[in-house]
């Protein structure tokens, strides 16, 4: 358990981000790894990075063993030339704690802070975060490396951020004795005694019934149909124990450099850590992402994670950490980013309200794990095809620095999204294994995505008022207040649409009684009397469209069936439900409807709910987003098709890349990105 | 090793599942844990009961941590007032001795007694059945507690039957250091000297020869290519340790309640333990079964193992001691039973012997791993379809009572069934590895039950002189005597159908010398030179059919071709011979038929041999199974079809379910039953 | 690191092979384990050996628990017996050091010699193998059995030859805490300084640099993203521990009895360890094959593998010492050989310049783990298909003794291989996980095997100055030295092929800068701007023909385009090049033509190089190979085809195996071989 965000340090963190975007504007770079080169090579670093526009770099990020070669003796002569020759060249860093990847000589002399799996297996020293978050040893010793770097660069020019860690979520969860008496504290401190542990975790079932907490393990492997209360948990302990030691060295910066924002990079994956507890402990969100070129639906997809990390913080702009300027290496075949793709990606960020973006990294290492990993400065050089779209994305972000620190007009629409009940609903044993999250809320946010229609990412027991759609995807677990933070936003007007499996156990993964879905059953005006999962594949006929994954039977109490299974045990049935109550009205869907199907059930329940596009008319595959600054609404339009793009403007507008305008009808090339402002 | 049967004891059993069968009809009820649930659910519980027609429930099969929350410590007060509720209601219990699931306290005293898995993991508490069945720990704690149980409840009202331990064959098979002590005594007491376990072993292959028992180890992984006879009496020891566990159990019972009949529930899957070693010690079969409701075959498949529960004892009437109201939990995606099936699934098990028809569970659980399995009393309670089910099976089986204790008429055919020969025949390194019993032996018994044949199941050295026809499937392990077994059957007049890849091991899993296969040449009049195993999915052709997954080559010395192989390497060659011995015929596969082959193949053998259906003329998808009470011949005729369809009786009969009748001419609706009686 | 080789030892060895070559002829025989076996089957062994025409067997490789069933006690007795009875029928005896599987009693007294997997799992014993080769108490134990094994049958008139050990290559890669120190030793005579290893292992990268040598671990997984350089080395470091292995027991048998020669079996897959090193150390290279008789490319696969064992020492004859007569037991399905194959595949690795026929095994186990692989004589007996075989195969080779020692005259092509760039190419984390060596060089060897043509195998370092026609595939690891080898080839008149992803990194896995590929850029005239590999089974259309699996943005530096892309990114960009160079021609593929495409391309190339076939005209299906004697050229031609083929010879010719012709126009029926020399 961590402390409660305190928002008087929140507004002083937003403050110092402030002042780094005035600084900085959008911030461009990378991550600058120079103790992977002789020093020789570091002046030219300097200059290629002036060339390419970059304003910001990541420094350090795993250069424990070279800061601090053996215990306690360190050795900064090497980095203070480089923050010097940084400052020199008007770059500013964004400087690590170094703590993401602890030295040889500390995992020799403390084998017992390696990362245990769940199958038991030790993850051996040799990749990197191999620790256990919940060793002191490993805390100890970061804490005292980040108060090193702390007080020698606490005055340094070059100094703007601190870096924290590495993609703590990317720490695979341990396991060892260690984490087990941390998890007993952690449940101590949730639940003070065993009798509200055996409570939470329905250890009445199978003799689980706990003496004490000293009886308590990690849920180590095998173990076939393990308590679920017992995963989610631990699932809950380990996104904290990655926080706080977060935190550790967060209350180090902070007492050193109180003026100087810190954060750290959450990976790809949203999965691992629970995202809203997070959030208010960084002073910008900074986020790691590698869509794959070779996935046609990359930039859709990923769109759903940029749309988190704008909400994550309540819309405040956040900060492109990590992306590949071309292929990654760590998937089977690694796709090439094609010519244009990376300048369109990254204005995709920007559109979805990025204040910086940045790579990994700036020059492509010669050896080691990552060798194959694109870099701004690859291989062949900067005669190169990478390093001028580099170079030319530079310039381009340099001209629209009025952009920094715009926030998006308020979005028509938001998807609920809650990490706990995303961990339980991909537990074992239920009645099917293909309900993933992700899944469900591509359903809902791609149809959005396409329509041109802005969505932000809420959490299920925020103020929703201000929303007019507010769509539910796979809310298995929801607390009862959280049930009723939904009810009451239909009873005063809200459109609601939830999918099925919504409100079925409580926060220890207990179903709430009462029949499926009991804490909605009253909003949406129907009861579930049993699932029926389709097999893989499987498809059912509706009276419009069709649908997958699941169905189920559903006992209307009021809702009307605006849809109907026409195929299958439950034809006839309802299939997709509408229910008033209040002012509002509640969507219900029992089955995952296809793509197209989707789209047209969301278009009108859109109208219905009087939520529009950014801009009207958009054609397939060009996506528009709007940023307002101090001087007004700017439109950032992208088309991700393969062949040129028509628009219609509702005004004149002028494109501020070109300078070109003001036009009403609008010609995008393939790949190509307008920043529009009205005329 | 485990001591031989003792007939008397068998027929004091007997008698006592007589004395229990009149009091109770054919019982109906399911597992009960009313720990899951607060005392104020109880009285409801058994009003539930009651209206559904429940007879006997099954208590406390993981109960040991609620009623010994502490070492010594015994707390029954609850179990007294749910048991007493019970006995007020009429309803009888089937009193767990609760030792499946060690409770915390004991695993974290004493953790060397958990399972060890083949590749070295422990299984970890946090599921269920984690013990090591060698353990002198778990065996004394065991024992203890039974005896405990024992002495508290021997004279309840209540108390019907005792069930032990819960699905023994699905503890995983432990490797640990005490697993290692246990199998080095039980080889001891099997082999003698280690001189006789080198010659068993084979073990002057790749110089595996043992100096003392000390130097054996169980057969941990990962070793390629590891000593199959060692493996094979690793799954004789499994099996035999387990049904050690049981045992000890048992005598406590039997020693302070002798006049209880005792059980344990063999689980759904019949491979992992030797049910003709156990069959002797229960005093009726109790058989846990889940048919999935989306396999079109799941009738016909588990026909075969209801087949093998009536054989075990000799065509005593066994319980369906589990079954799920509709769907369960642990497959990848859980269909849901139709309705009507868990009636037509129910009577199933009725027309092949059973006298119980129970399920898991009473009342679905709100929490815990199971939570999504269904129950007789939903999440959604006692107004949902699945009650209603349950509430209309439990009439019907009331009035049904005149089948309990029916035996079934003698069948003609019979199939050979044999544990080690199963375990040897999937071991590593054979000509194929599609090799899988189950397969070989639905191959036989599906087309006997598409005719409506009744078939027993019965052990390689049984007398067979009363069947007609006898049907051998891989019974790649066999015993010189019981070899010899089957020789003398055909000799004195029998019908044989013998599959290919039967004969070839002693049973230590040596060859047995003298060409292919040395015990039946003379028994089926050829030997084979050689395997050709087919490709994944290939067929070949015969001249009359097809065939797959193998063929080899034959030479005939006596028999004659019945088919020939028309594609392939062998072309021209005998695939179907037919030998006459004696009195009787030796029929031989040498390839697995496709079903349309087999289906004539065996019509043809089977009136040869003069084996008829249960009754004549049932259309496709039409099952019926006769039981003889003492006033008569009943017949069971359910309809497995989604269509209608029509029988025509060879005499007049009456329905009991329905009253309706006399007929001749019977009409069943989709999944439909009937309960037949000559009027 | 282990010792240089010695030429007057390789040249002492080349002489006693010599000698063995003129006892033996082409040797025939197999393994022959009588110890599996009662006595008095020994007499019928050597009755058939000499009715099969056996002249050479391997005797003992698993009987270390049988000669020494107590640790140091020995019996020696039972094979004294056997070698007698060898030898008083004129077999002669390949005799084992025994040491390839520990007894019980060893591993039993010291189970710190089993193997650890990267895993942690420890490999038990059961199989073989199981030892770790960096164990001191394996290798003291080895080198006393060889030396008791060697002094004891020093001057026994059977002992032809000393086979150590057992397929070394197939033991498990070990990891224990042994080999950790042993690996920390081998690095530090590699390195010198842990400076040295920190670069060569670029541990700058994610914070490995090691503060001394005493930190570094195997490469146990699990690791995500592990260090490539320190896998590599753990390969290369695992080669030569299994080598110390077999010099151990090598330099006993060396000094007990100088004249015999000494050798081991290479197992059939050339990837674990590298043949280049071993084989200055074994006398005469010998072989374990294993085509597969469903796999209908199995006899062009095996095809370059019997290349390679050529090539080692040069084009000395090498012995193909095990093969099966029929099935194998140890893949999922075992297909039998079809009548002929035996003969046929025998006389194609005569045909690649085996002198030495062998099998494994004599007689077909009893019992075991290997039961169900066939054998000389199988469970059957010698009224079987496969003894009729083997005997008449014997009958022929005895009649080819003049094949014997013949050398196949120079090849005009060479496939350069080089293990540690095997090794390094198909690590992980790489542009695509499609690159595996073998499919690359098989694109490479196919067409020339397709069209008749004789190739050898060289080392990249190799003197290539008499090769027409080099051909590279994926040279991913290359040493500066090596690349300027190749260069120089060219420049001096050679015609170089050199498929994509050569030339990458230099023997650290550190890449070559400069532009990829660096060391090859002058040679080949050209740069390679970015990788893009291909998706699964995707394909690009090429000017001529089609390519997969990869593509890479080619700039050209003064070659030409002999072929482009002409669909997906890099449409019209080049696929196939060709570059002038001084008296040469350096030809680059930038993707893996189809095999068709493949095909006409190499006939190109080869006709500019002047490269032919050992026999023109020959249909598709019919192989033929030289093979020079000191009475002149002989041809052996092999129809792999299933119809009849014609072949319409340059010259008259005879056929030594019928004693007919002289003809012109050869007829040969499915799978006959004819031995041809010219009239």
């Amino acid at each position: 358990m961590t402390a409660p965000p305190d928002h008087a340090k929140e507004n002083h963190g937003m403050d110092m981000i402030a002042r780094l975007r005035d600084r900085l504007g959008i911030a461009y770079g990378g991550d600058y790894n120079p103790e992977q080169w002789p020093e020789e090579v570091w002046e030219d670093d300097v200059r290629l990075m002036k060339e390419a526009g970059v304003s910001l770099v990541s420094v350090g990020i795993f250069s424990w063993a070279s800061v601090e070669p053996r215990p306690g003796e360190y050795d900064f002569g090497w980095l203070d030339r480089v923050l010097d020759r940084l400052a020199g060249g008007g770059v500013a860093a964004c400087l690590a704690t170094m703590t993401a990847s602890p030295p040889p000589w500390l995992t020799a002399r403390h084998p017992e802070m390696l990362t245990v799996r769940a199958d038991g297996q030790t993850i051996t020293p040799g990749g990197r975060q191999h620790y256990c978050p919940s060793s002191p040893v490993y805390r100890e010793h970061a804490a005292r490396l980040a108060e090193e770097v702390a007080v020698r660069y606490a005055g340094h020019p070059a100094l703007a951020m601190w870096h924290v860690g590495n993609e703590y979520g990317n720490v695979i969860p341990c396991h060892c004795e260690v984490s087990a008496a941390a998890f007993r504290r952690w449940l101590e401190a949730r639940y003070g005694s065993v009798e509200e542990l055996n409570d939470a975790w329905s250890t009445s079932f199978w003799a689980q019934r706990y003496g004490s907490f000293e009886e308590v393990l990690p849920p180590r492997s095998p173990a076939p149909f393990r308590n679920p209360a017992h995963n989610l948990d631990y699932a809950r302990f380990t996104s904290d124990e990655l926080l706080a030691c977060y935190l550790v060295e967060k209350e180090v910066l902070e007492r050193v450099t109180p003026h100087v924002p810190v954060t750290t990079n959450f990976p790809p994956s949203l999965r691992p850590v629970d995202l809203w507890t997070w959030a208010p402990h960084v002073d910008a969100i900074a986020y790691d992402a590698y869509p794959d070129p070779a996935d046609p639906d990359a930039a859709a997809k990923v769109a759903f994670n940029y749309d988190v990390m704008r909400s994550l913080r309540g819309g405040q702009p956040w900060l492109l950490m990590e992306q590949a300027p071309s292929a990654v290496n760590w998937r089977p075949r690694n796709a090439a980013k094609p010519p244009g793709t990376m300048r369109l990606w990254s204005w995709q960020a920007v559109a979805h309200g990025a204040d910086a973006i940045m790579f990994f990294q700036w020059r492509q290492s010669r050896g080691g794990a990552e060798k194959f990993h694109s870099a701004m400065v690859p291989h062949g050089g900067p005669s190169t095809r990478t390093f001028r779209e580099v170079r030319g994305l530079g310039r381009e972000l340099a001209a629209a620095r009025a952009l920094a620190g715009a926030r998006a007009p308020r979005a028509g629409a938001a998807i609920v999204l809650d990490w706990p009940s995303w961990w339980a609903l991909e537990g074992e044993a239920h009645p099917s294994s293909d309900l993933r999250f992700l899944d469900a809320a591509w359903a809902c946010h791609r149809p959005l995505y396409d329509a041109g229609v802005a969505c932000d990412v809420v959490r299920p027991d925020a103020d929703l008022s201000g929303y007019p759609l507010v769509l539910v995807p796979n809310l298995y677990l929801v607390s009862e207040e959280a049930g009723r933070n939904l009810e009451r936003y239909v009873e005063e007007g809200g459109t609601l649409v939830m999918s099925f499996f919504s409100g079925i156990v409580d926060p220890c993964d207990r179903v709430h009684m009462g029949g499926y879905p009991a804490p909605f059953r009253r909003t949406l005006g129907l009861r579930v009397e049993e699932f029926r999962p389709l097999a893989e594949d499987e498809q059912v006929g509706l009276s419009e469209g069709a649908g997958g994954v699941w169905t189920e039977e559903v006992v209307l109490e009021g809702a009307e069936a605006v849809a109907s299974f026409t195929s299958g045990a439950l034809a006839g049935g309802p299939a997709v439900t509408r229910n008033r109550l209040g002012r509002g009205t509640a969507w219900y869907l029992a089955t995952r409807p296809v793509p197209a199907t989707m789209r047209a059930l969301l278009d009108r329940v859109r109208e219905e709910a009087g939520v529009g596009p950014v801009l009207p008319g958009l054609p397939d595959g060009v996506q528009a987003r709007a940023r307002r600054s101090a001087d007004g609404l700017r439109y950032v339009v992208l088309n991700h098709g393969s062949t040129e793009a028509t628009v219609e403007l509702p005004a004149p507008m002028r494109d501020e890349l070109s300078g070109a305008g003001p036009f009403t009808t609008l010609h995008l090339a393939a790949r190509d990105v307008k920043l529009l402002r009205p005329a």
